[in-house]
């Protein structure tokens, strides 16, 4: 899964930037139809779920849920669905089914955080408080699984549960994190739970929904894990080096939160520890004493080792796909692969 | 569901109350000796549930699950099941899980209430702070739908959400009650909700793996529905003339924290409005105001009214079971819903 060969790293830089963004678009326009057409329609019913939600949850889940997430996990599973033959209703609740468990998870997250903020939105908790965040989180929870049993496919629902178990765990070690004694193995345990978990899910629910065979659902298993690290390690990347527009955040986030990315612990190790460490455990560093630790770390070769790292486990998803057949949704998943690491193939 | 007609009603009084939990002892001899062994099993399947929790939520989720609750809802559904032939395995983890969502909706509803104690011991929220409380609670909701999966009957899965999704708004109803604006439909509507909704799903849950018809399984559903509502009535009425035994709470709990109950909505419209409003708006009233809430609601016929409704809800439940087969657990259904409200049948 994890330790793949590679050779060169990627140096992110605005240039770069820009470039992951532009194709960001035409990939957008190099959809498969179906699956375009298909997260058109969860937009649709993503509505549909806030609408039905109790009366005093209707305004946050319907805030919650339209707050323009990517939607980058039921696209993965419409193309993971979309290389067998999915019956078209089933995927639909289904896809619908994940972005809703997605964002009762971000509900619930930004309540243990404390965040005020998402996609420069207030969150939940800040704009309703904490008993109508937990209820929301709660009830979304349940709308995802009351969607998932009207198709009457016992394997979704354990690759939902799964994934959901995981998230859980994975909202308390990044709080537990907060004392900066995080290792490596610690970090990929959480990312494998807390990011990976739920692109998994993605990947397999789609391949169930297609009818693909046992085999085929363990390659898309291995592609979503995978692609689901590198995308967290890329991440963890723009934190440092900067891409405020696509993920709604400032430069430094995770290191004001005193979260332990993948950069920060290479850096850890080989640079100005006694920084980074303070930046990490101070409650609200000030710009100063941030910008000494995005500085202590970039002195280091932490980005090139997470790129690395990244690139990694995308050859392995790449090799994973292998497994799939040939056609747009292959081509698709494997371009989505490549642009997480910023890569031509 | 709710208006059957009724005679007198029934005095709750000191002896009333040991004479409920002597009986409460004489039930649990005289269950039958297949739900006998089910709710043993379930305990045995709690402590695993807890075990494979990720390493930081064991604790508390096994203290959670282990701090003696009653196993009412495994109970109801081994009942319900025993009336038809349930496969012993599928039954097993159904009844665990429904007690595993049962507990994880305790636990959110302690972070949402600010409760410091449950049972005699901390809430998890108290013990290990906010943020291990919503991921426990989360990561039981997971392992609830994990086991549900597992039997691979969807109906199982629906009968379960759409449960939970009534609980998940019931959490915010009462906590939007603090104001005491809480009128009778509303209230009606949080109990069923709360109390009611997973009583009905375990009994839905059990006609199911028992391999009931349909209208039995209506029956059960209408059964379980009436049992919560005159249980939480009942419990309302305790909170008001004593019962700390069973429920390890004090007297005025309700009052204290806000809640309005059904011999409350009765009183405000009968007594002393204003007394009981205050008592219900300080946030820390002391013994004197508490007392003088307490006589003002027991000054008016607020607890017989209460009493009188929980009977019609009984008599509801009782006609409902008649569509079941004869046998020890019919007999038992019908025994524990004549004790909730403290009757000889």
């Amino acid at each position: 899964m994890s330790s793949h060969s590679t050779g060169e790293s990627v140096t992110v830089e605005p240039d770069n930037v820009r470039r992951f963004e532009q194709s960001a678009r035409d990939l957008q326009s190099a959809l498969p139809e179906d699956a375009f057409a298909l997260v058109e329609g969860v937009e649709e019913r993503l509505l549909a779920v806030a609408k039905r939600a109790p009366a005093q949850l209707v305004a946050p889940a319907m805030e919650s849920l339209t707050s323009g997430g990517k939607r980058l996990r039921p696209l993965l599973m419409a193309l993971s669905a979309g290389m067998g033959e999915p019956e078209p209703e089933a995927l639909l609740q289904a896809a619908t089914a994940i972005e809703v468990l997605h964002t009762a998870t971000l509900i619930h997250d930004d309540i243990v955080d404390g965040a005020a903020t998402r996609r420069g939105e207030p969150t939940t908790v800040a704009a309703y408080g904490r008993g109508v965040a937990i209820a929301t989180g709660d009830c979304l929870f349940a709308e995802c699984f009351s969607d998932l049993a009207g198709i009457g496919d016992p394997r979704l629902v354990r690759a939902f549960s799964e994934a959901s178990e995981g998230l859980a765990a994975g909202e308390l070690e990044q709080y537990r994190a907060d004392s900066a004694f995080v290792d490596l193995e610690a970090y990929l345990e959480h990312i494998r739970k807390k990011t990976a978990g739920l692109f998994k899910a993605a990947c397999v629910a789609g391949g169930s929904l297609g009818g693909l065979s046992i085999r085929q659902i363990d390659g898309l298993a291995s592609y979503g894990q995978a692609l689901g690290l590198a995308f967290q390690m890329s991440d963890d990347v723009m934190d440092l080096v900067g891409k405020p527009g696509l993920m709604g955040k400032g430069i430094g986030t995770d290191l004001i939160e005193g979260t332990v990315t993948l950069p920060v612990i290479v850096a850890l190790q080989e640079g100005d520890t006694e920084t980074i460490q303070r930046v990490l455990v101070t409650p609200d560093p000030g710009p100063e004493l941030l910008e000494a630790g995005i500085e202590a770390v970039l002195a280091t070769d932490a980005i090139e080792k997470t790129e690395a790292w990244a690139r990694r486990e995308i050859d392995a998803a790449l090799e994973d796909l292998e497994l799939l057949p040939e056609g747009p949704e292959r081509n698709f998943l494997e371009a989505v692969a490549a642009e997480v690491v910023g890569r031509d193939i």
